[in-house]
C-alpha cells in the first residue's frame, strides 16, 4: 500500500492497488471485531459519493472505497476513454469524508490475460438501460462480484441514482448467496434538483440550464401517477407520454425511456397501484451527454 | 440440522438442509481456527467420491460434503429425473469416510422463485462436453459458486474424472476472486480400468464388459502421443483418428470426442510437445449411457 503523494500528510489515506492487500486489511479489521463497508465507485467523486461514504460510516466501523473505471461496463461507442479520472482529488475527498482505505486496482489486475468469466442477471437487467447499453449490466455484475470477493465487506453501499444497477446487484447478491448486506442510498441533488453525476461535467452552460428539468418533470409525472386522475382510470402510458412530450419541450434532445416499473423486480407497471411500491425511471440525452434519474412512486 | 433417520446411531452424520445452517456451522469451525473443506457432489456416492473426502481430510480439519442433483446442469433430453438418488446410503458412506457434515439442499432452496443469475466461463467451457451439453458448464459454474458462497470453505475438492469441469471451476475461482483453494483429485478406477461413475449403474452386463476398453484405449493413445513416432512428426490427429477407430471396434456406439488439449487452458493441441502438460479427453456412448474419461499426457 502506498499513500497518494499529492495529499497533505494530515490527509494521508492508504491506497491499495492489489486485491490481496485489501483482503488482508479487511480480514485484520474483521478479526478485531470491526464491521467493514465497501463503497464501489468509478471515481470522479462528487457529493453524491461522499453521501455514500457517510451512510457507510453509520453502518460500519471501517469504510473501503473502491475507485475503478470498469472497461467491461462501457459499450464500444461509450465514454470509457473520456470518463473523468481524478484520483488525487478523489483521495482528498475520501479522506475528508472519513473513509479508511481507497482501493484503486489497475485494469490488468482486475482482468489479467485469460480472464473469461461473465455474470448475467436476467429479469431486472432487461429494458431501461439494459436495452440501451448491451452488456452493461453483465459488466457491472461481474466487476461488483469481484470487488465484493476481493474486499469481503460485511456491507456494501450503492446509490439509488443508478437504480436499475442497484436492483441488479440486489438480485445478484441474493442469487449467488454472496455474504454481504446491500444498502441503497438516496439520490443527492443540486439545489435546482439535478441529480449529481460525474457526467454532469460534460454539460455546456446551456445544457446545464436545461438539465434540472429532468427532475422537475419526474416530480410532476410522479404526482400525476399517484393522483385521483390515475385512480379514475387514466393509464400510466398516457401520463408517461405527456411526460415525454414535456421533456422534449424542455430541451432534451432524446428521451431514451420514461417508464413506471415495480420498485424491486422492475417489471413494467401499466398503472400505479396504491400500496405497491413503484419507481419512475428516465434516461435522456442532452447533446453528447446521457443523463439518468429516477424517483420512488409511492402512496 | 437433522440426522438421517435410517442411519445407525453410531454413524449419525449431521445433515444440513439450509444454506444458513451450513454457513453458521462453518463459521463456527473457522472461528475455532479449524480449516474447512467442501466436496461438492451430486450424491449416488461411490468410492471415487470417498477418495475425494479422504483427500479433503488431508487438507482440512472439517469436511462438508454437499449432495445436490443440480437441475440447471442437465439438458432437456438428459437424465435429470432418472439420475440416481440414494441419500441414506450416501450419508452412511460419508460418515464411514470421516466427513463431518452433509449439506443436502432442496431445489427450491437453491433456486427460489425469481432466481435470475447465470455465470458463464468462456474458453475452457468450449468444445468437448461444452459443445455436446449446451448450458451444462453455466449450470456447473453457477451452482458451484453458490455452494462455495454458502459453505465458505478454505478449500474445495473436485475429481479429475470431470476434467473439463475442474478447469472451468479453476478459471471461475480465479476470475471471480472466490476466496477458496481448488484441489483436483485423481480418477479412481475399477480393477479393469473403468473410471468410477454414478452413471456406470446404467450399464447392462454386456455394456459393462465393453466399458473398460475406454480406459485401455486412452492408455494406448497416450503412449502413442508421447512415443518416438510422434517425435518423428506424426500429427496428433492421425493417432486420435486411430484411437476413435479402436473405440468403435471395441463396441462403443458413438465417439463424441477424443481430443488432445492443453492441460490447463484446454486449448486444442495439434501435437504433444515434451514439457508442455496436455490432457487426452474422451466421451463415448454405450447404449443409452454416456461415459467420459481422461488422462494426463506428459513426458
Amino acid at each position: 500500500m502506498t499513500a497518494v503523494s499529492e495529499l497533505p500528510l494530515s490527509l494521508a489515506l492508504p491506497v491499495a492497488r492489489e486485491g490481496a492487500a485489501v483482503r488482508r486489511t479487511v480480514a485484520q479489521w474483521r478479526a478485531e471485531g470491526l464491521r467493514v463497508a465497501l463503497v464501489p465507485t468509478m471515481g470522479a467523486l462528487h457529493d453524491g459519493h461522499v453521501s455514500l461514504v457517510r451512510l457507510a460510516l453509520t453502518q460500519a466501523d471501517r469504510v473501503v472505497v473502491s475507485v475503478f473505471v470498469n472497461p467491461t461496463q462501457f459499450g464500444p461507442s461509450e465514454d470509457f476513454a473520456a470518463y473523468p479520472r481524478t484520483e488525487a482529488a478523489d483521495a482528498v475527498r475520501l479522506s475528508e469524508a472519513g473513509a479508511h482505505l481507497m482501493y484503486a486496482p489497475t485494469v490488468e489486475d482486475m482482468y489479467p490475460p485469460g480472464f473469461a468469466t461473465t455474470i448475467t442477471v436476467e429479469g431486472v437487467s432487461r429494458g431501461l438501460c439494459g436495452d440501451r447499453r448491451p452488456g452493461h449490466f453483465q459488466g457491472v455484475a461481474t466487476v461488483v462480484s469481484k470487488l465484493l470477493m476481493r474486499a469481503q465487506p460485511d456491507v456494501a453501499v450503492f446509490g439509488e441514482k443508478d437504480y436499475q444497477q442497484l436492483q441488479v446487484i440486489r438480485r445478484l447478491v441474493a442469487d449467488l448467496d454472496l455474504p454481504v448486506e446491500v444498502i441503497g442510498a438516496p439520490v443527492v441533488r443540486e439545489d435546482d434538483g439535478l441529480a449529481l453525476s460525474s457526467r454532469n461535467a460534460y454539460l455546456s452552460p446551456g445544457e446545464r440550464a436545461i438539465a434540472p428539468h429532468l427532475h422537475r418533470i419526474l416530480v410532476e409525472v410522479t404526482r400525476a401517477l399517484t393522483s385521483p386522475e390515475t385512480e379514475a382510470g387514466t393509464p400510466a402510458a398516457v401520463i408517461l407520454a405527456r411526460g415525454e412530450v414535456a421533456l422534449r419541450a424542455a430541451g432534451f434532445d432524446d428521451v431514451e425511456y420514461l417508464e413506471l416499473r415495480d420498485a424491486s423486480t422492475l417489471a413494467p407497471q401499466a398503472a400505479f397501484v396504491r400500496g405497491r411500491p413503484a419507481r419512475l425511471l428516465a434516461a435522456v440525452r442532452l447533446g453528447r451527454t446521457r443523463l439518468i434519474d429516477n424517483m420512488a412512486v409511492e402512496a
